[in-house]
């Protein structure tokens, strides 16, 4: 098996196709000790994982804890609303004092895009990006990209539209960055105030309308609706909203018949995606996403701590 | 032995008397590991418990997490100040996310009466129930009823008073089913205004005032007054409320000679219960509730885990 | 090796020589540990360490957390934020319940001086104080006089200049007593305001300027300023706190030329130290004071659990 030459993971943008192949199958290999009477391999015993969490989190930083847990490694987790930070610590500052603890891979969060490349760039430790402000989630578009094959048996040749605020997404961008590699055609909808300018310079196609970007879709991905971004006046009202872009039992007849359908979650139900949809068996992987999200980042612990050596 | 034939530990009041022995006798035989040099068996390696707390905790949660970690299993905590569940995900689709990580237990606490019985209907996993709202708390009557037994010998024929507010305590309800179902003779008493109107037909008799309950008493069980019930016009003032049912050196003196004081904590000295009987060893086992409590837990995820099959 | 014949770690006052440098040496032999691909030795597993911590913090829970992990150590962190102390329990009680739960350590940060002197009067259990309001905080000044020994060789017969609020400062205090006890001439500077009236008892000379006390000094630690001190109006302004007791190019000469720089973080760069200073491989050794920080608590909860009997 290949070896993965990269000190961190920071974003799709930077990998190859190779890359992204060797994580799928990494995670693809991991995926049954989580099925398992028991879920624990030593492989990364005596590694220690920091979860550095500027944001709020569930599922991304439980999802981690897990795959270092089921490694072997020990997990150290840090959110902002407990720690120095509150102290005014420069993230640069703290970077560095965790890099003095010897620690071997750091998973960070942080609001403001960009803040993972500076850390990697400052300490010796692996940095893996859990997510940076509106910039990118590589591990979210990893598991993505596994689920999309699991079920599609491919990747390449397939439609995958993006439906909604594509504007503040890092799982639109790192999707659109991996999904376009991997050599899927990606198009994308939403109000013109959640689309960015120059988004047709990544190679996707731009639709106003829901349905204009998921005919004949083979993927569609809900992205969601930040509930937050309502007083900035991006969108009218979330039933206007929903009115326009909740994938529901009319509109998703017009994709394949075999369509699937992705959220990165948490969902706001009956907004960006109603309810019978999201819990539809026959098109709804969301929970298959939260499955492979596992295997995913055990598989990113694993090939960062040198696995295949 | 015999096995635990259940999913789920929601409440007491679905369990049998002999599901009560056999969960109480189990943690009678973990209780000395916590004593041990290395207080650790690897029974659950490999298994992983998640606690997820939405409201916040010390000695429930703590308890629960020593008790996974002396067998060997991982631990996962979830708070809902430092989660996604600031986004405003439904705690069903939060569960169903949990459930597809494939942990083996969660360990819940939420203010919403039901919510773990919602969860154990739609997760595949074993539900503990942690405290939900007003309802049950059965880990805490478990541990109650372990203690009753270990000081006394028996729980049938004893009278056990419960005294405070009846009306809010989930550990009220559920030490009533369990101490009932053991055949204690369960008395309680309190301003009306925290006592159920229709709990005689629980099979308890109800006491105005603390000294007729307490009078005879093998056990008496002060609950604790939650402050923040005041602003709610439940009862008069603190003061006023200590001196109607503050156990004491005086009113002690009513119940049975070797009667022993439960609380399930944190107390408010003084207001439910006098330091002195609180800290008087020939009275007090609060401090054993709480040892005991870790090893009924650690029955718990045991017996859940398919101990003794 | 000798053995620690202490129970807890309260400070470094009640400490002799011999103590510090058995947990000196312990660390020392420590450090390797953590450099190792595999950063882990059984030494503690099955005991259990409980870090409760009623202040914020990152970089004392995680050194705490990460050096019981390296001993295999069972880790339980309580952060107030999250726990019953919102419920009001008192200190006391908290103490007396975890202690029912039968861990090893407890190590506990608290804003009130004393606060882990009253615990370990109580619980059978070791404590270790991580920090009580401004009375002491022995594991930094542990890991500070093993930095500056592992730098100069020797602590005797140094300089050391500590500048800044030595009035609030628990590191400040902890490292007067112990660089006085092993020898080290201690002098401070800082504002009138922020120079306790008896501090000269202590053994140390008082300057007014920071010039006159690193004047030929081995050892300059700067101290953090607590900004929310400035509502008390106990200094004008950080711009005129800058002004006379930032160490920077200029000042740093008049030192010794191998004169080290320390921190005990988090820094307010600007402030208290200029980034050039903090950043300078050639005087700072503030990341080495981290370092160390991970095996001095190796060494503590080593030593406490009956190492080397």
């Amino acid at each position: 098996m290949m070896k993965l030459e990269k000190k961190d993971i920071l974003g799709i943008r930077e990998m190859t196709v190779d890359e992204i192949n060797l994580i799928l199958e990494t995670a693809e290999s991991f995926l049954e000790i989580s099925t398992r009477d028991i879920k624990k391999v030593p492989t990364l015993r005596g590694k220690s994982v920091i979860n550095l969490f500027y944001e709020a989190s569930t599922r991304t930083r439980t999802s981690f804890e897990i795959a270092g847990k089921r490694l072997s490694a020990d997990t150290i987790n840090i959110s902002a609303s407990t720690s120095s930070v509150v102290k005014g610590e420069t993230l640069i500052d703290t970077a560095r004092n965790l890099e003095a603890m010897n620690p071997d891979i750091i998973v960070i969060r942080h609001s403001a895009a960009g803040a993972p490349h500076l850390l990697a760039s400052l300490v010796s430790q692996s940095i893996i990006n859990a997510g940076d402000g509106a910039h990118e989630h590589p591990s979210q578009a990893l598991l993505d990209m596994m689920t999309i094959k699991a079920k599609k048996g491919k990747i390449a040749g397939l439609k995958v539209a993006l439906v909604g605020d594509i504007l503040h997404s890092r799982v639109a961008r790192s999707n659109i960055y991996g999904l376009s590699k991997m050599g899927a055609q990606v198009v994308v909808a939403g109000p013109a105030t959640m689309i960015p300018r120059d988004i047709e310079r990544m190679g996707v196609k731009v639709y106003t309308k829901l349905d204009d970007a998921i005919a004949d879709a083979d993927v569609v991905m809900m992205l969601r609706i930040q509930l937050e971004r309502q007083k900035q006046n991006i969108f009218p009202s979330l039933r206007e909203y929903a009115q326009h872009y909740c994938l529901n039992r009319n509109n998703i007849k017009l994709a394949k018949d075999d369509v699937i359908v992705m959220h990165p979650g948490p969902m706001n139900r009956g907004v960006e995606i109603s309810p019978d949809i999201a819990d539809d068996p026959n098109y709804s992987v969301i929970l298959d996403q939260v499955n492979n999200g596992v295997a995913v980042r055990m598989a990113l612990l694993y090939l960062l701590s040198g696995g295949n050596e």
